[in-house]
């Protein structure tokens, strides 16, 4: 209706707003003034999202939160159906069934899903995490200039080393079981609590293999300190291994990378 | 007796049943249907020897896991006959002691210990466990395809730079024993429990020099926590010397490997 | 006035001094002896200021305290007139209202700051840590020599993968709000004073992500151990992706460094 | 005396146990028999001076030993008289003060406090301690073979990098000055016992930045968590920092020694 009424100019202004919205529209590196201010406000509202979980914070700001909730959702309600209408401009999406096809998309279901239980007014403790969800929106805004370039590498560096690293991982869950049952076999008696089951032990042992070490178990047997000994410095081996092969992977990624841009001199030309 | 009355087309399935079994055998990249199965059965049944542990789960599901028990170590001892069986294709395991010889491996070996106790019902709260050691098979099993290759990697990167490798865990030694000289004669005093030898000593010193810092031991003197700090930051050092030459061999393992696949341009030639 | 009384033997003076003094007009590689004393004496200072925040030292030493404070604020109040006055020589600080600006320089205040509150006796328990600000004057003089290489160098690297970092570190904040609010829906209930909000449990999960694991929350439900284990194994991703990224840069500088000072030979001259 | 006694078979005895005995005399690679048993014996004496510190084990084995500290330092003031004596085939120890020259040396002075404690007799609890460093020795003997290589390649990474990894530890040390100075002025009131002054902090900072986190100490107010978490994540950064340097460093040892050996073709020869 708003679209038939505005027949003449609406094309200039959905085709403006499209290279607005659409990360992949704008013509420069980086993104739109309003793509800036979305993820600016999606930031916000997940850290207020954050912080409203807190008891306190919410008993003490009872009233700017709910305002600052409906704010948020008005203005991601006014995006939403805006990028529902400026989607036609999109080939992917224009088309009968375009705007059907375009809320189908996990993006739009997300942002459907972190406005529509503060507009159903849906209670409920836990439904305004929906909104961290959002943050996910992120990392496909991220995705743009030279951020992009950086995101292939990282992925290039994983991909051509991937064998590797999952070698690396099956190696870390296979010293997961030996030295949990190791534990389990040696500390179960002593401390039935802590190590009376491989299920167990695999906490301390976990713990102990990422060198995070809460201390809230530990063995206290001396056979049980070796062992744990000997853990504790094939973990360091643990972490150390996927660091460099990722290193190695990286290097060569931008080695790669410098061949082809500058092809070299060819010997006899 | 049941393979001499099927000599006709014995040939043909033992042949087929060894293209199944035998990794080396099959033709195409990656397992055979059948082994990927031994695959997630040992997963699943050395899953059921973790959980097993746990006296809360075995009591809740006493029935139930008797029956998976006994279903297990039924499909693996009749794989166990099967591969006994099937051994004679194998050139190393044909003539007339062949089976007894491939009954010999290591593999055939880890096989039987993990089904007999079951079918012999010895009991024992630890017998279990030596389905753990099924999962060494894996290991045998990854060494195929795209793993073969990423495992080739890391073993030429490790043996490559062995020796700076052990020096490091030699340096890494010595400062193990330093470190827990020293609070042992700083703190050995104050805190005897923890610090009262220079074994006790050793085992806040592993959990310093190697990060984990499960904090059950800690010194609380001045000159212990100097001492301490020192450890600590020396700790780092052993951390990122063995990921320096880890990185800088897998670095040198890549290189040397595309420089043999693609010998590059010889000047004249 | 003390100025102008000196006009014939002024300059030379003034020039020594200028070249003692300011790091960039002393020829050789270093610092040079007025420098190096000055350096000494900002690391004594802040160390004495370190320890006088412990009561039983300043109540131990009350006298000798109050002396050295005296003396180091009287060196550094000459110190600052010095280079006040040396100033003019640089061609930056030269003309009428070259001192003006000079003294309006970020150095210049924090050198200022670091003695005026003990010259005009201003009490209050924390105003000498603004001697610490003094350390930051070492950086600027650690660009020097060998150092400034090294400087360079570490600069390059990390701006070279600004981006990959950054993006690692996004990936981190992701991760860390990701495992925060998981860990606040499953153990929220059972421990409400260490995972009753995302803020709270985000305390643990920078603990774990870090592998730093003080110990003082953990979770205790078998689900948040699951979680917890997940968010460590991640955490060593997360510590073995910028140190390859690093590593790779570094290694990327150097080669081009070494580049450009050798530039190879060519092929056919 | 013993010498003048052997004139005629003296010569051919002390050269043969000076080539067992020297370890750049020895012909082949490796170790000579009777280094490889100095080795072993250093490393058990070192063993059981570890353990002798622990009352329990000292206790339940006072003769054995009391015998074996006997028997250890017998052997080696035997070991001592001879490398004594033997020391004339060197070229340095030759003439008629080459034998107190000798005995001046550092490795001499370990050899003869190692035993001398024991052979007087000399009582005190922590007199045998002095036997640990004879572990020294074992580094001195390190040095041969393909360990020799190792700790070249090793030791010429770090030279290489020498001002970088100063710099990161330069980083360091401002970090930990800053974050314990800003963990004092905001946790001080609420934990003095803890964060009571700067250095009291630093014990806190020092194991938060190399992520060993005892958690005996941690901050509990909001402001003070958020500093630590800050610490915790800079503190990733001062791991991965040298790590990456190492990495590049030992990479680029490793390229420079393999163009050495391996010239490549000359483009024209």
């Amino acid at each position: 209706m708003a679209e038939a009424s505005t027949v003449e100019e609406a094309p200039s202004l959905r085709r403006r707003l499209h290279i607005q919205l659409a990360p992949q529209a704008w013509p420069s590196t980086g993104l739109s003034p309003l793509n800036i201010a979305a993820c600016l406000l999606i930031v916000t509202s997940a850290a207020l999202a954050v912080l409203e979980t807190e008891r306190g914070f919410i008993e003490g700001y009872y009233r700017p939160v709910v305002l600052a909730e409906w704010v948020f959702a008005s203005i991601f309600a006014v995006e939403y159906l805006v990028r529902l209408w400026v989607a036609g401009e999109d080939a992917r999406y224009s088309g009968p069934f375009g705007r059907l096809r375009y809320a189908a998309t996990p993006a739009a279901i997300i942002d459907l899903l972190a406005i529509l239980p503060v507009l159903l007014a849906i209670g409920g403790s836990e439904v305004f995490l929906l909104r961290l969800f959002r943050l996910l929106r992120l990392m496909r805004l991220a995705r743009l200039g030279r951020f992009s370039d950086a995101m292939t590498n990282i992925a290039a560096a994983i991909r051509s080393r991937g064998p590797e690293l999952l070698l690396s991982l099956g190696a870390g869950l296979l010293l997961l079981v030996a030295s949990s049952s190791f534990l389990y076999l040696v500390e179960g008696g002593t401390q039935p609590q802590a190590f009376g089951s491989i299920p167990r032990a695999m906490w301390w042992s976990i713990a102990t293999l990422t060198t995070v070490g809460y201390g809230d178990v530990y063995p206290i047997t001396p056979l049980g300190r070796l062992f744990a000994a000997v853990t504790a410095i094939t973990g360091i081996g643990l972490i150390a291994m996927p660091t460099g092969i990722l290193a190695a992977a990286f290097s060569d990624v931008l080695q790669t990378r410098r061949r082809r841009e500058k092809p070299g001199l060819t010997p006899l030309s």
